[in-house]
Order: C-alpha cells, then sequence, then structure tokens
C-alpha cells in the first residue's frame, strides 16, 4: 500500500514542481484515500469515461486537482498520459489548475469554486436515486452507482455546503459519500483560527451518518473500514471525516499552510524522497505498481459489457421505458418535442409569461423525458411545476419536482450536478429574477463548464411593486448579459416564451436565464418563435428599403411599450421599426447581414426601453440613441406607479424619438 | 398581554389590509416575542434612533416587516407614525415593503433577502464585543448593548445563515441573541417537504447556547424565561427556537401557505377580530396599552442621558480613547488623514497593486481608528492584513484583523452589519475578484442600504494564470458596474491605489470594490490622486486643443499596455491620448465641460483596453471605436501566455488604433 500511496504523491509532486505551481498539499493528503477508492471501490471503464453506470467521482477541493488526475492516469484513462502530467497548468493541457469537465474526460464536474463540488455530487446522487426509481426492474437495477466525494475545510465553511448537505440529508442519499479531508490547515493558518465548530454533529443534524477515521494517513484499513460502512448505510448519505496531514511526508513542510498552494522546491522534493524512501526519478514509479492498475481495464470493459448485456435484456422486456431511458443516457431529444410547445395567437388574452412559461413546461413535461426541476420554495410564484410532476422526496424519488427549499446556491449547483450526470437530464431551476445573485457562483461554473441548466427567473423587474427594491431586478439582465456562454432571454409574450424555451432546450452546451414578468402582458402580433431564435427581429415596421425613421428596442414586458409608441408616432407619419431584442448573445450570433437587415448601420435614431439599466445598450443605441431604462434601485410601491416614477413609459419613449429623428 | 399582543396583530392586519398586499402571517405569529423583546427586554430611545448604546433589532425576516413597524409605532419612535402605517407600501412612505434603513429610522439594516439580516446581526454583535473590549474601562461600560434577530425558516435554510452563524459560535457573540420563528410553514407548503434537519442540533454544533419555546403563541412566560436565560449565557451566542403558528388567531388561515404573503382579506379579519375578541375600528387600539408604551419616551431619554454622564465623565479620564470612540460614533474623519496615504513616484519600483494596497491599509490602520476587516481565508494572498492588527478573537476582541474563514457571503454581509453599527466603523473584506459572485447578494445590499464596505478584490484578471478560468475574472467588472450606487475602481499603480482608497474611505454611503492586481505594474508617469477622485483623466497627450487623432483608454494593470502604444504611436507621429478610466461611475458624475475635455465628443477613434469582457465599453469607444478584451472565459496556462493568446497586447491596441485614425 505504501508503494501505490506514493507513487501518487509523487506523481503529484513532480508535475507540480514541473509546472512550477501548484497544490501539492491534498495530493499528498489524501493519496490514501484516492488510492483506496479508485483502486478498490470504484466501478469505472477507463476506456469509456462516460459509460453510464460508473461510479462518479467529485473533487470538491479541486485545487488538489493533481490527486484526480494522477488517478485517471493510474487507472488507464486515455485523457491523462504521461505527457499531460508533464504538462500541467500548460496552454492547450488536459491537466488544468483546477479539474474541467470539458476539458477532461473522466473528471465529471468543474471545480475550484469551493463548495460547488460538494453540491454537483448532491446532483449527481439525486440524479441516480430519481433515475434507479424510475426504471429500475426486478431483476434489472440498470441504475445503480455511488457518487463519491472529497472535501476540505474550505468546503465545509461555505455555505453551499450547508445548503445541499442539509438536502441530501432530508432526501436520504445513501448512495453519496463524502470524505472529509480533516486537515487542520487553512490559507490563513490552523483552523483554530476560524473554523471551531464541531462537523460532525453538524452533519448529524443534517441527517447524514458520521464516520470518524483516525488516522487518514496511514490507516487504510480503517478508510476501507469506513467506506465498507458508508455503503452499508442506505437510508443516508455518509459523511467520513478523515484525518489527514496536509502535505504528508515532506519532513520540513507538512502541516504547514505553505505546502498547501505552493510548489515544494527542488529541496524538499528531495528531502520529502529521502522520508518516504522513494528512490524513482521524477515521473518514474514501480513497475508492479503499473501492473497492478492494469486490470482496471479489462474490469472496466467487463463492467461496462455486463450492462450492456443487461440493459439489451431490459430493453427487449420494457421498451417504453428503455426508449425514454435511451433519451437520457444519450441526450437525444424526442422527435417533434417541439411540437408540443404551446402557441399563444395575438387574440388570445393577455398573461404573465411566468404563466405561459408554465405552460410551456406543463407540455414539455409530457415529452422531455429527462425534464427535472424545481423551485427554491417560490413554485407557486414561479408557476414552474408541472402538472403532471410529483415531488422528488425521500420515499418518492421517481419524482420530477424537486422542492430546493429556501437555497438558491445549492439549487443551481445540484442542477449542474443533475446536467452532467446524464446528457439527456434537462435540470431547470425557479427563484425572483432578484435573488439570482444568491447563486450566481453556481452559474458562472453552468456557463464555464457548458451545463445547459434552464433557469426560470420570474419578478423580472420593477413590476414586482409593492416588495419594494430588494425583490426588484434592476441591473440583473445587464450583468449576465457580461457573462460569456450564458443566454439570457427575456420574452415579451407568450409566443416568444415558447420561443424562449426552445432555445433553452436545444441549448444543451449552455445555461439559459429566462427572464419572465409577474404581471399581465398582451400577445403581441409580430412576434414569433423564428424570431426568437434569431436573438432579435422585427416585430412591426412601417418602412420601406430597410430606411425606418427612427428604430425602436424593447424587450420582454417592455415591448409592448415600444409598440404602442411605434403606434403613436406612425400616426403622426413617422415611419418606426419596433424590433424585439429578446436575447443580445443570439443575436450577435447572426450573419452580419441579418444583423444589418434588423439594425440598419445606416439608422442612428435608435431608441431602447427596459425596466433595468441602461448599461450595454449603447451597443444598440449608439452615440446618438436614447436608452430609456433605470438607473438607480427600485422603490417600494403599485408598479404602475413605478413606471410612471421611473418614466419607463409610451410617453418618454416617444418623446426621446421625437428629438433625434 | 393578550391586549398587547392582539394590538400589535391588528395594527399589522389593518396595516396590510389597507395596503392591498404584504405578510400578515409572520407580524401575528410573532406578536409575542416581538412585544416581549421591545417592551421588556430592549434599550433604545425612540426619541433618538440613532443613540450609540441602544440595543439592536434586526428583523431578519424581512417580509414580516409590519411587526417592526408596528412595534416602533407603539414605542413612539417618530418614523412610523399612524399616517406611515396607513401609508405602508405606498410610493414614498416610510413604510416600504420590506425593511429598509435608509429609509426609516429605527431599523437597523435592510432584509428582505433571507439570512442577510441573521449575518448583519452577527455583524452587528462582533462590532459590540470589539469596542466594548477596546474602549471600556472599569466602571465605564459605555459599549454594552445586545443584538436581537428574529429569523424565520428561510433564513435558517440560507446557506449565509450557517455561515454567519459558525462565525458567531467561533467568536462566542454572547451578546447576541437570534430568536427563530419556528412556524412549520414554507411557501410551498409544511417545512418537512423541505426542511427537516435538527436545527437545534446545528447550532449546538456551531457552538451556540439553544433554547426551545414550546409555545410562542400565548407562552408570554416561557419567551421572558428563555431571553432571560439567553443573556445570563455570556460566552456563546444564544438561538430561541419560539414554536409559533404562523397567522395566529385567523381561524381559517393560521397555518397556512397562504397566510404567509397575502392579505387575509376582509371576511378573515373579520372573523380574526372575532375570534381574538377585538372589538376595535381597524388602526384603533386601547388607551391603556397607548399608555403603557408611553413611558418608552422618558426611558429611553434616561438612558440616554445616563449615558451621556457616564461618557462624559469617561472623556475626561481617557481622553486619547475618548478621541477615538467619538470619531467611531460620529464617523467623522479625523483631520488630515488623507495625508498618511503613500506616495509612488514614477521612478518607484514596479509592484503589484495587492501589494501597494497593502501600504495603504498599512497607513490608514494608524489614522483611521474605525478600519476594521480581514480576508475570507486569503489574507496572505490578498495581502490585506494591516501590520499593526492583531486578530479579532473570542478571546482577543480588541483586534482589528477579522479571520472570516472561506464564508465570502457572510464576510460581505457582516461587513454591512459593522457599517451600520457606528458610523465611523469603516469594515474592508478581502477575496479574490473572480469568488465576488458568492458575496453578491451581500454586496447589492451594501450598495442598495449604502454601507460604505470596502471590497479589495485581489487577482483581477486573466494574470492570475495557472490557477485557471475558476479563478480568472473576465466579468466582474462589467456586472458590478451595472449595479447602482457601487463604486468600481481599478487602479493601474501605487498612485491610483492611493487614489483608490481615498475615493472608498470618503464615500460612506457607498460601497467600493477596488479591483487590485496579482502582478507586479509599473509606476505609471502621469498617474494621479486627483486623477482617480475624477473617475477618469489623462495620463499622457502629444496632442493640442483638445484634438488628438487617437484615444487610447485603459484601466488597472492594462493600462500600461495604452501606455506603451501610444508611446509606440507617438514615435510615428500620431497625435495620441491616454486616458486612465479608473473609475466609471465617478468619471459619469463629473460635469459635461469635464468629461468632453478627456474624451472630446468629436474624436470618435477610440481604442480601450482591459482584460475583461468589453461589454458596456461602447459607452466610451463609441460605434467607430474599439474595445479590446477577452469576451470568453480563461485558462489555465502562465499569465503572458494567455495576454499573448487572447490578444491583449501593445500590438493588437497600436493595430486597432491604425486601423481608425
Amino acid at each position: 500500500m505504501e508503494k501505490f500511496v506514493n507513487t501518487i504523491r509523487f506523481l503529484a509532486i513532480d508535475s507540480i514542481e514541473k509546472a512550477g505551481s501548484g497544490h501539492p498539499g491534498l495530493p499528498m493528503g489524501c493519496a490514501p484515500m484516492g488510492h483506496i477508492l479508485f483502486d478498490e471501490f470504484m466501478n469505472y471503464n477507463p476506456k469509456n469515461p462516460y459509460w453510464f453506470n460508473r461510479d462518479r467521482f467529485v473533487l470538491s477541493a479541486g485545487h488538489g486537482s493533481m490527486l484526480q488526475y494522477v488517478l485517471l492516469h493510474l487507472a488507464g484513462f486515455d485523457s491523462v498520459q504521461e505527457e499531460d502530467l508533464k504538462s500541467f497548468r500548460a496552454w492547450g493541457s488536459r491537466t488544468p489548475g483546477h479539474p474541467e469537465n470539458f476539458v477532461t474526460p473522466g473528471v465529471e464536474v468543474t471545480t475550484g469554486l469551493l463548495g460547488q463540488g460538494m453540491a454537483n455530487a448532491v446532483g449527481l446522487a439525486l440524479s441516480e436515486k430519481h433515475l434507479a426509481a424510475r426504471f429500475n426492474k426486478p431483476g434489472y437495477d440498470i441504475v445503480d452507482h455511488y457518487t463519491y466525494v472529497i472535501l476540505g475545510d474550505g468546503c465545509q465553511m461555505e455555505g453551499i455546503t450547508n445548503e445541499a448537505c442539509s438536502l441530501a440529508g432530508h432526501w436520504g442519499l445513501g448512495k453519496l459519500i463524502a470524505l472529509y479531508d480533516d486537515n487542520h490547515m487553512s490559507c490563513d493558518g490552523g483552523t483554530e483560527l476560524i473554523f471551531t465548530e464541531s462537523v460532525e454533529k453538524r452533519f448529524e443534524a443534517l441527517g447524514w451518518h458520521v464516520v470518524f477515521v483516525r488516522d487518514g494517513n496511514t490507516g487504510f484499513d480503517e478508510i476501507r473500514a469506513a467506506i465498507q460502512e458508508a455503503k452499508a448505510v442506505k437510508d443516508k448519505p455518509t459523511l467520513i471525516k478523515v484525518r489527514t496531514t496536509t502535505g504528508y511526508g515532506a519532513p520540513n513542510k507538512a502541516n504547514t499552510t505553505s505546502v498547501h498552494g505552493k510548489v515544494l522546491g527542488s529541496a524538499e522534493v528531495e528531502a520529502t524522497r529521502k522520508n518516504l524512501g522513494w528512490d524513482y526519478e521524477p515521473f518514474q514509479y514501480p513497475e508492479d505498481v503499473k501492473q497492478h492498475w492494469s486490470r482496471h481495464i479489462s474490469k472496466g470493459a467487463s463492467l461496462e459489457a455486463e450492462w450492456n448485456i443487461k440493459f439489451a435484456e431490459y430493453e427487449k422486456k420494457y421498451e417504453d421505458e428503455a426508449t425514454e431511458f435511451k433519451s437520457i443516457i444519450t441526450g437525444e431529444l424526442p422527435p417533434y418535442w417541439e411540437k408540443s410547445l404551446p402557441t399563444f395567437p395575438p387574440e388570445s388574452p393577455a398573461m404573465a409569461t411566468r404563466n405561459t412559461s408554465q405552460q410551456c413546461l406543463n407540455a414539455l413535461a409530457k415529452v422531455l423525458p429527462g425534464l427535472i426541476g424545481g423551485s427554491a420554495d417560490l413554485s407557486s410564484s414561479n408557476m414552474s411545476l408541472p402538472e403532471t410532476f410529483s415531488d422528488f422526496q425521500k420515499t418518492t424519488p421517481q419524482g420530477r419536482n424537486i422542492c430546493f427549499g429556501v437555497r438558491e446556491h445549492a439549487m443551481a449547483a445540484i442542477c449542474n450536478g443533475i446536467a452532467f450526470h446524464s446528457p439527456g437530464l434537462i435540470p431547470y431551476c425557479a427563484t425572483y429574477l432578484a435573488f439570482i445573485d444568491y447563486m450566481r457562483g453556481a452559474m458562472r461554473t453552468s456557463a464555464m463548464s457548458k451545463a445547459g441548466v434552464i433557469y426560470v427567473m420570474t419578478h423580472d423587474s420593477i413590476a414586482v411593486g409593492e416588495d419594494g427594491p430588494t425583490h426588484q431586478p434592476i441591473e440583473h439582465l445587464s450583468s449576465f448579459r457580461s457573462m460569456p456562454n450564458i443566454l439570457t432571454i427575456r420574452p415579451a409574450d407568450g409566443t416568444e416564451t415558447a420561443g424562449a424555451y426552445k432555445l433553452a432546450i436545444l441549448n444543451r452546451r449552455r445555461p439559459t436565464i429566462l427572464a419572465l414578468s409577474r404581471q399581465s402582458v398582451p400577445q403581441i402580433k409580430g412576434t414569433s418563435v423564428e424570431g426568437v431564435e434569431r436573438g432579435g427581429y422585427i416585430v412591426s415596421d412601417n418602412s420601406e428599403g430597410n430606411k425606418p425613421e427612427v428604430i425602436l428596442i424593447g424587450t420582454g414586458s417592455e415591448l409592448r411599450i415600444a409598440v404602442k409608441a411605434a403606434d403613436d408616432l406612425r400616426k403622426i407619419g413617422k415611419m418606426a421599426r419596433v424590433v424585439s431584442l429578446v436575447c443580445w448573445e443570439v443575436f450577435e450570433e447572426q450573419s452580419e447581414e441579418y444583423k444589418e437587415s434588423v439594425l440598419p448601420v445606416a439608422v442612428s435614431a435608435r431608441v431602447s426601453v427596459e425596466a433595468g439599466v441602461t448599461f450595454g445598450w449603447e451597443r444598440y443605441v449608439g452615440v446618438k440613441g436614447k436608452a430609456i431604462g433605470i438607473d438607480r434601485f427600485g422603490a417600494s410601491a403599485p408598479a404602475v406607479r413605478l413606471y410612471e416614477e421611473f418614466g419607463v413609459t409610451v410617453k418618454a419613449v416617444i418623446e426621446a424619438a421625437m428629438a433625434i429623428c
């Protein structure tokens, strides 16, 4: 065992030393648990990192990435070859500073932001429990795997971890096993400075089973026994608190803050080699260790082959279930799914877009087997509960409505975990748009790691009214338009809501924010699903030759203001075009010709109207145009009054237009 | 007691009914604890809501605002008169939907975003413990008050609450008393759907004393005894779990989800009046209740008068301490404080702005008695620990360096609490800029509620390098430039860092973000503190008559790129101006003349350079200009390589300039 564990330690040390930066402390301290997990407990197929029924592993303490890379390397994953270890943290390498699922097959989720991984793991374990309940049949446990996490003190302190773990306990996620690297060191010094709570008691309070491993450095049997115990507890997730020494083996730097995030340096590396009796050159390790690990390739192939046989039988016996299941594990959407989306002719009644969203969710729930989600305790306000869904709960895990409670950050990160469990799981989550700030960390991770989570964000403006400025989004649209690889869609009516859902469902590799109104909005003549698919389009126009005198641009609930203003301007003889700029990111991706056909460069008389900050609108209204919006926080008052007081009105649009055209 | 408590219930009901919206459930359920707190335990002076030594009260469950308004009204605060109760949630009223400290004197902090209030309360209690340790003398407990909070299930589920309460336990904030409105109802239904952990055990694990009140509806003695017990425990904060019924007294709606956030409706109001035997007209209540409460005006005046006498004696005995103390309680900055700021002549060595920031903090720490703050476990990376500060800890509360641990969200919200404790407390907090997303909810609250917190955000770009995209800010500057009432300052060198601190310290009513470099940057000729105070200014120019051929605009570590590009352009005969746009918000506030003198409208050849998204730069580079930035997530590689790969280079700036001028 010593040899196995030291192989991990030194491959990590050598890679970090070669890179000239990195975090040696964790790989050295967690090598024993890492080895035991990957070599003795976990099921996976190194030659197919995406085999459905693999055990999932999450390194929530992502700075210890080298532990994960070395384990993937030893286990035989093609993504981490020796040259990848040697190019740790280099431009274009498959071994970036923190684990990135979109770079390295075998890495399940992207970690580095502390706490995210723990919450992702809850999402992975939830997915397993849900899919198992939905699809397993007597004799056919086609969904049956564990989710393992390694997390550190940093993860433990983050609020998101408590949120996620409270839910994991509530849901009784028995196949979630978290190993807590309890090394008593933080960046600023010993944890006694900042972290003196009883983690065991807190996890017991959260409904977890807790095991304590007193010697995580050399107590291999203890670690094994703890994992076995954890697997035996079926109705609760387990936290294994493993007492370790950060940088174990480094004679002068072990158990110091410096070993956390700095290279050991050649002198200390030599001293560590001596101390642990390691006589190998950098990147070299015993042949028998290589031999020992090599069995995972055949073992993995067998595991997958057995599963394939079992599933082939299942498919014959349970045809319908298998069809749904295959859609979930392949990500292939059922044919004609988009035909299910409701239509909203202009003559249909005014309706809040949170309600038209509800209709879309109801429709999609019936045709998309992978659709699953819920709200942070606001489902009846967000209108986010499809009528055919029942609650996912401890004893009813087949339900597809997830009650997240008031835990926005964990909600988003759990949805990331769900998205990464299976390509066909389509997670959505809902709260008020003003509360989106609470989950921004997880949403950035959605965007970066290409998780197609759908964020159903209702109450999207000052139209919230009386609840006041804490509940009124102002800068939120702009702040997400700033973020790469996420779509911010603000539909104006039912038709655009359907278009928004179509875009969101099709974008499986980037997340979508749907900004939806609390208040009723009319169905607008000229809106279209196709228009939404282009991000921005002409809703109405009375000009010719692509030469309007003025272009009025609106989004969401303010599009109707632009429409009304245009009507009035046309009555006095103006040639006015109305453009819906429902999704800036998608509009930017259109051809230059298309963009010119909507917003011709020659027309500088442009007015935008949106109940949010004007920041960023310069892109579309230009130097001569005028952006009408709200560059201050909101206020508590009836919505109609607020629109008047803040000047987001038809009158203001007309005045602005008249001043420039 | 029944009469007192029903007075609160019905004033709340009547106000909500009149407003036509609001949250009756909490005021009806929490009226008993509210009454007992405000009438029997709390020290305050209704005629001076800002009296220093008052007990602080925070309604973390801010939707129950009507409870707080009624209590302020009964206690005799001028801010909540009968007409204010009657204008609940109306435009311009002093009784907005959720408590807002900037609208209603007597309201300590702004709540409504769940969990914020609990964390603010930890900041208030920390401030008391700190100031008491620093300033109290034998016989002169000039700092001596409690901090009370009411929080609900929603607050309890939020991760920020666990973060803040873990710290409160660690710090042993014995004078923090939290009453948990345990009503078993959430918006989506009973808490058994979403919240089944043991809150008592969790708080015990966090190091709190926990008391359970079995009957919070009518068990007045039990509530009293619990608060007394809490006050007797000096070394731990106390959580009093009070079992209540939401909407208590409403015969048909009590203990339902509908009573949480909807008006009762006239029929149910009548039924409630009957049920509780309340024969008064709307807004009427018994004369003897009025009488009973009236004593708080004289009591409050006496409390303040006694304190003033004591403080006058203190001032004579402890002159130096009193001078510092007065600066803290008045917010008056010591004369010439800004002279302490370090200077960085152009010839001084290159240095990271996180290091020049450290020098500023060192200097300010000596002259600003109210400066207090710390880092989320990154003080040695953030360079945020002034050399003269010792750690604030349970047994050393006089220390001014707060070790927050890896709890960014609570850190920011605790700083809000510190800012609101005393006008002269100047809280700062530090982490990496990429982690700012975790605390955005609290930062929006800083901005909205006018808390002058200083956010020391280091590692402000892809120059972070090898740690990769999770650690590299890209959209963060833009996303905060979108937010109202917060300054985003990105200094280019030491001089601008000093200017940034000057701006930040002077802005006591709005928060500041300092975006600081990890990497060394040169001291630039032409930068100035005065320039920073104007937000944007000319760093160098070889044009005349305000007619440069091209304007190069940079911020932070990229200003030097603009400077170098301008040098090269001038060598080939171009008239190039370099502008540092160090703080957009402040630049926008300058006169039109000044702005024209820096960025003349006639000059459309403009190039900006910033290692972040180009979103928003259209405002300054216009339609014809070019923004050089990074519109994708970063990558793990050495910083120099990243700048090259992403094209943020002198060459790119020169090419862009040549293409348009």
